[in-house]
Parts: structure tokens; sequence; C-alpha cells
């Protein structure tokens, strides 16, 4: 499979001069992703594609091709196989549509398809997805012009349109990719195959799947725990409904299982399950660099006491423990906390300033020993003050002597909050409502945490749904430890 | 209350020079809003305060006060509403917080103020709030330095932050308010008061409230009902849970009654109750245009098949059909579909590049007397892809060839999906994973939707949330309608 992420070359059947066609706007990525190695553009019609001299066939090819990819009707790519598997190209990407998900005929082609590959040694993503994108490689043929940086996160997916999504999100949040593949029917390389290829792969530290049909069950369950066991992986299952699965059966072929058995299945394979889209890019990001709490207690830190009563309401409902905190530590909170402040868990600040803040707060919840991490609710709140002042503000040039102070001040009181999150060893979760926009707008502030690899929560319910999800972790590390232990006693 | 919203003079009894205190940073939003009435500022200690010529004490100013705002020490306001009531002032805000949330001594303190206030037939807003914004009368008395458009959305809101919040995301989506209001421990003007000063206001269209405990039952209720049957009104209601109503009785001195009781009297009195901030926001922006479906009969239009398989799922978890189409309807959308389609609904249009799209299948959908309302997933894909390309894209003057003529495309193609919108009398809800940025980043495409006052749902999500919504708000109105005629009847 590294034939596929990092090919030293690629043909690419189907290239078009045309960019309102498939192979028109894919090749166009390809070219434009900066990739180092060959590309030979295959296309018997055209003399050259997009500047490149094109060749009728792939026999034609005289170099080694590692990958080849395919975006020619369903109908010619059995033949384009047995042509790559004639000149022993290892590897493809098939992209057409038209196979298993019409079912009947197109079912029975699909597994032609296979056979042929696999008679030659080679192996197939798709059918029916929209590429792959390989940052380090700087090889994006995929159907978005999005070309994610290189990151840590690791993205499979059964629909091309979740996959883009799923890498805008994360470049949202300052997040890259490792690797993304938009996996179409998997008629060939399936979950075990790629999970397995994530779990090795040490420029991945973090798996997301976007899965409608889990095909082999026991296979993909095994395969998720193995990798599960090393890396945090986190789902998106959908098909889950009646409507959900008729959906998925036409959209990719696959037959939906029961939800619930499927997420009992998740919870002991240790796959972190989410709701939606953007619940998994949030939790993805957030196991890039937070440490894992030891349980589901925890601290609440809010300079009004609004979000705090919305946080307090929504630690409940997602299962976390605002807990009661301690008469010592209450004390110690006091100390920093204006006359008018009730004390209580969440710990309101009633927006006393002059008053102590989160330099003082944070430590001593902390270390208090009554929490497993910290939430922190509306940072970077500057940032939307200033953006609705001027929205031509930039921020890296700032020229307002009382903006310029504003933005220092900020600037390290966020350098306080990023050493604060890498100093203790238990979670500290911050919340903004510039969250998605740090990066595209440049907040100086919110760039010291984001280019450090710490998530920043949109919402308060983002952040406790993560919290959640890195509690879960933790939980199933600790259950797999105790079951090694009391293995080994035996 | 008008006074309040559109005074023709203002004192602000606590204006400060210092910008670190909440006395200097409202002042200096007031000023700044471009307020075109009488300021007043009071602040025995200072000559000037923020450049204008500062009072000893209210008596000190010879003309007459609408509104007086209060910053200073909770001990001292007694004192200042005493004044204000000789000089018959008519409205106050007090921002001050230590009253009732603090229990004991701030309660009494607090029923004193309000006794005072009332004796002198002031009115009163707070305490323990941020201030109010009033677009139309460019009056931004509050803390954040966002100044919200003028628009038809009125947001009343016990906690400063989320009143913040509120007006910052319904800006982002293109939407501004008629009145917002931090209304604090409403000791004075309470529910009852805003919920019918908002019904009769002429700007209001839509009413937004953050309400961590309603007071008077009853009142609430009736007050709430009689808004309800002449304009939406969206509530978000913490302190639901055990650990939020401590936390709710700590920040506003309120108490949270039973959830589900609550939740019941939502629904029988028309309230739509939202689950989140962003939720609210996202509800109460899509009454502003949309028509309401009669039912919950959803068609699905995606281009991914990906989209459609969440959607369908989601749409059932959210309460919404997505019903089967009949073969007249499926032969319809047939023709404008690519051989491959899999006639279904979610009617996935497989990326069918050259075939027909929502141009012809909306219209077929929302004729067919099948649905109530019709969602589209995934619209202005192409500012995603323009903006990866390169952040420096100035959308108003673009100067590459290729990117006008997309641009030119988008343009075209989202008038047509705004002619849709006000076209049929059933709603056309779109999702746009740009949705948020649309006004910031300006892209001339969904700012034909969005300038016309149309919603953009940023997720699958949002859009089925919000439809749920409306055929809530449907169903209720429905009833009433019913229940009057019956009784007219009788």
């Amino acid at each position: 499979m590294e034939k596929i992420f990092s090919p030293r070359s690629v043909a690419f059947v189907g290239a078009s001069n045309n960019l309102g066609k498939w192979g028109g706007i894919i090749f166009r990525n390809l070219l434009d992703g900066g990739y180092e190695g060959e590309i030979y553009p295959v296309n018997p019609k055209e003399e050259t594609v997009q500047g490149l001299k094109a060749f009728r066939a792939v026999a034609e090819i005289s170099g080694d091709i590692d990958l080849a990819i395919f975006t020619i009707p369903s109908a010619a790519v059995p033949a384009a196989i047995k042509e790559c598997v004639r000149k022993k190209v290892p590897a493809g990407i098939v992209i057409t549509a038209g196979f298993a998900e019409l079912g009947g005929d197109g079912a029975r082609e699909q597994e032609e398809m296979v056979r042929l590959a696999r008679s030659g040694g080679m192996v197939l993503v798709g059918p029916n997805g929209q590429g792959i994108s390989s940052p380090r490689a700087k090889l994006h043929p995929w159907m978005p012009v999005l070309k994610p940086e290189p990151g840590v996160i690791a993205v499979a997916s059964q629909s091309g349109n979740v996959s883009t999504v799923v890498a805008e999100e994360l470049a949202d949040f300052g997040f890259g990719c490792s690797k993304a593949v938009s996996a179409g029917n998997c008629a060939d390389l399936s979950w075990p195959d790629y999970l397995e290829y994530f779990r090795q792969d040490p420029e991945t530290r973090v798996i997301v799947l976007y899965v409608e049909g889990v095909g082999d069950g026991p296979a993909f369950f095994k395969a998720a725990k193995a990798a599960a066991l090393e890396k945090p992986v986190v789902i998106i299952k959908s098909g889950r409904t009646q409507a959900g699965a008729v959906a998925a059966a036409s959209h990719t072929g696959v037959l939906a299982g029961s939800d619930q058995v499927f997420s009992a299945a998740c919870r002991q394979a240790g796959l972190i399950r989410a709701e939606t889209i953007e619940d998994a890019v949030i939790m993805a990001a957030s196991f890039v660099k937070t440490p894992l709490p030891a349980g589901r207690k925890v601290g609440v830190i809010t300079g009004g006491g609004g979000f705090g009563v919305i946080a307090a309401d929504a630690c409940l409902r997602l299962g976390l423990d605002v807990v009661k905190l301690s008469d010592e530590t209450i004390g110690k909170l006091k100390a920093h906390l204006p006359p008018w402040w009730s004390p209580n868990n969440p710990v309101d600040m009633v927006a006393g300033i002059g008053y102590g803040g989160p330099r003082e707060l944070i430590p001593i919840l902390m270390d208090s020993g009554e929490v497993d991490g910290v939430i922190l609710l509306g940072i970077g709140w500057i940032y939307s003050m200033l953006d609705s002042v001027t929205s031509k503000i930039d921020f890296r040039n700032p020229e307002d002597k009382t903006l310029l102070a504003r933005l220092d001040h900020d600037l390290k009181y966020n350098e306080m909050l990023r050493d604060y999150f890498f100093q203790f060893k238990k979670p500290l979760l911050m919340t903004s409502t510039m969250a998605r926009l740090a990066v595209r707008r440049g907040y100086p502030g919110l760039l010291k945490l984001v280019n450090d690899g710490i998530m920043l929560y949109p919402t308060i319910e983002d952040s406790i749904r993560a919290f959640g999800a890195l509690a879960e972790r933790g939980r199933f590390l600790q259950q797999e430890k105790n079951l090694q232990c009391s293995t080994h006693e035996d």
C-alpha cells in the first residue's frame, strides 16, 4: 500500500483536458499539488493532456508505474486493469463509479475487476471514490482543490464528500493529514487493510473512519482493535437507521447492521464513535496533543455565569461529572476571586476585572486531585471584538497602539495557557467562539495555541464531547492494561 | 420601555476613563456606536470622561434624562436611583452585580432598589447584566465591542456572554438584531415585560430568549404564548440539570424547575426550545424568511452519497420523515439523472457532472405533493476550493479569467436557488460548509442568498434541526387555529 501514498510514478488513465470532467479536475489537482515523481496521462484521443505528452495506452508507457489512477467509464476499467497487470503495476485507484452500488451487473463487474487485479498482485482503492491525498508526497489526485498540510491524522472514508469536509475542517482548526483516502465501495482494499496500514504508518497518530458498512464484521473489529490499542480511532458510522441503511446500500452497495450492536462492539474494540462529521473532526484533533483524563470529573472555569450554567447542563447530559469541590480547594480559589463570587463548580469568575484569573485558578484545580481535567470557557473573545470594529485589521502588522497593547496582552495570556496545556498531565480544554477563524484570520494569540497542535473548541458542547472522547479512550486503555495484568498473573 | 431602546438622552452613572473597568468599556461602546442623543457621564472624581464634560451627580444634569445606566458599586446604586426618581428618569439599566445572586443582604438590597424605582415610576433592566444594544438607535451600551446591524431578531438573555454569542453568530450568518438586552437578575423588568414589548415591537419579527429561571411560571407562559401566537419565540433554557440549577442559582439567583415539565409547557405555549446557543441562533435565523412546512416529510437532494446517508440517519434521529417517493416522481427525477442513479430519497445526484441538477430536481420534488419541503446538501463548495488555493482572492475583483467564469456560474446558480427559495410555499433549506464564512469573506454566490435574508446551514444536522423547528411552529399555529375554529363553533 506504500505505492498508493508514496509512488515514484503515476499513470492517469482517463486524464482529460476537459476541466468539467472528473478526469480533468483530478488530473489538474495531481499536477497542481507539486508531486515530484513521473506523471503519465493516458488518453487515446489527445496528443497532450494539460501540457503533458499523452499516452494512447498504459502499455505504451516505457517507464515503471507504481500507481495507476482510473477515471474511464466502468465498462473500460477491466481491460485497463489487465494492461496494468501485464506491466506489473502494483497499485491502482479506481475512481470510476457504476459497480456494486448498482447491484446486479455492476456487482459482477466489480468482482471481475478485483479478480483480475488480485491475479496480478495489484491492489485497488475504490471503485466509486474520489481519490486520495498524501500531503508529504505532495500527491493530491482527488476531487477537491484542497491540499491538506502534512499532519498526523489519517482519514479513510466511504464518501468522497465526507473526506473533503473532514480535511477542510481539520485545516480550519490548524490540523493537517497524514493520508486521506476515499475508499468508495472497498471492493479490494477494505477496512482491515486501511486500519492495518495506518496502524503501522509512522506518520499517522490518529485515525478517522467514515463507514457505511464494515464488510466482514469480525475482520473489521479485529483490525480496528489492533489499531485502537496503538492509536486513537474515531469512527463515524452511518446507515444507522432504516432510511440511512437504504441510502447506504444505493451509495456504496454495503449492508448496514444493527446500530446498538455496532456501538457496543465499538466500545469493546476501543473505537470512539462520533455522531456527526464535525464531532469526529473535533475529537480526532483533540487526540493529537491532549493528555488523557483518568476519569470524567471535570472542573469548569468561566468568565461568564451563563456559559457555566450551560456547561453544567451539558456535562451531565453528555456524561461528565462537574464535581463538588472541597472546602480546601474553594478556599484557595476564593483568594483569587472577587468578594461576590459564589463558591461553586463551574468556577464563575463573575467578570471580576482586576482579580485573579485562569493563571491562578487552573493550577489550583489541576493540583487539587479533585478533577481529571479542566475546561476553560471563552478565550480569544478579543478577536471577535476587533474583528467587529474592522474587518481590515492585519494582525501581523497592527498600527494602532491600543490595539498593539491588547494584542500583546492576549499573546502573553495565551502563551501561559499553552504552557499550562503541556505542563499538567491532565487535559485543559479551551473554548473560543473564534476557534474556526483563528487560522484563516491569523489571530496571533490563538495561533500560539493552534500552532503547537492544541485544539480550540468552537462551542461549549464541543469541548465537553471531546473530554468525553478522551475519557473513553483512557477507559479503554486502562481496561486493556488491567486485562493484560490479570492474564499475566493467571 | 421604549425609553430603554430609543432614549433621547442617556446619563451614565459610573462612566470612567479607565478602559480596564466596566464603566470605561461600556461608556466607550456607547460613544463609539454613533448614538445621536445627549450623553451625560456622571463621575464625581473626574472633570471629563472620555472627552465629555463629567457631572458630579445626576441632580447636576440640567436637561431631561430618558435613560440612566449604572455601573457604580452595588452599595451606591440605591442612592443613585433615588436621585433619578427625583429627576423623573423613566428608565434605568443596572449593570452592577452583587444583588440577589449573592442571596441574603444582596437579595434584600435588590428588593429595596426595585421598590425605590417603582415608587418613582422608573423601570429597571438588570441588575447583574451587561447592558443592551439597540441598533436602529445606534445605541450600544454593553460590554462587547460588537455592534449588530439593524435586523428583525430580538434577543433577551439572562447571560451577557450568551447575548454576545447570539448576536455574533447571527452576524456571521448575515443577520442583525432589532434589540438585544442582557436581562441579568430580572429584578424589575422580567420575562413577561420583555415578551410583551417584543410582541408589540414592529421592528421585531423573531424572539430569542436565554432563560435560567422563568420567575412567575404562569405569567411567563401566558406572555410567551401571546408572543408565540404572533412571532416565533426560540428559547434556550439552562439550569436544566441538578448541576446546572445550582450554577444558575449562583449566577442570577433564580430557581430552575423540572426540565421535562418545562419542555411540555414550552410545546403548549408554542415556544421552540433549542438545546444549545448555536441551535437557537440557527433556528431564529431560519424563521426570518423560510415558509413553514405543513409537516415533517422531507425530500433530500445531495451531490454526494455520503451526505445523503448521514442526512437520512439524522432525519430519523431528529424526527423528520425521509419519505419514499412515488414511482411517478421517481420517473420524473430519472430524466435528469445519470443512468447509474439509484432511485431513492435522499436523491443522490451521484456527482453526475453534465446531467441535470437542482434546477430540475427541486421543482419536481416541491410540486410532487409528496414532501413538505426540500433540503439541498452542499452548495458553495467552490469557495472552499478557491479559498484553499489562495486566501488572498478578492472576490469582488478577481483577475483570473477561469476564476471569473467559475464565480459567474456559481452566481447564476445561487440566484436560481434564491428564486426557488421564494417561489415555493414550502421550505428549501440549503447547507454549505462555507456558510459561516459567506459574510466575512464576501463569497459572491452565497451572498445572493444571504443578502436576501436566507439562512445557510453549516452542517447537515443544523438544516434538519431547523426544518424540525419550522415544522414545530407550523404544528403549533395549526393547533391554535383548530382550537379557535372549534371554540368558535361552540
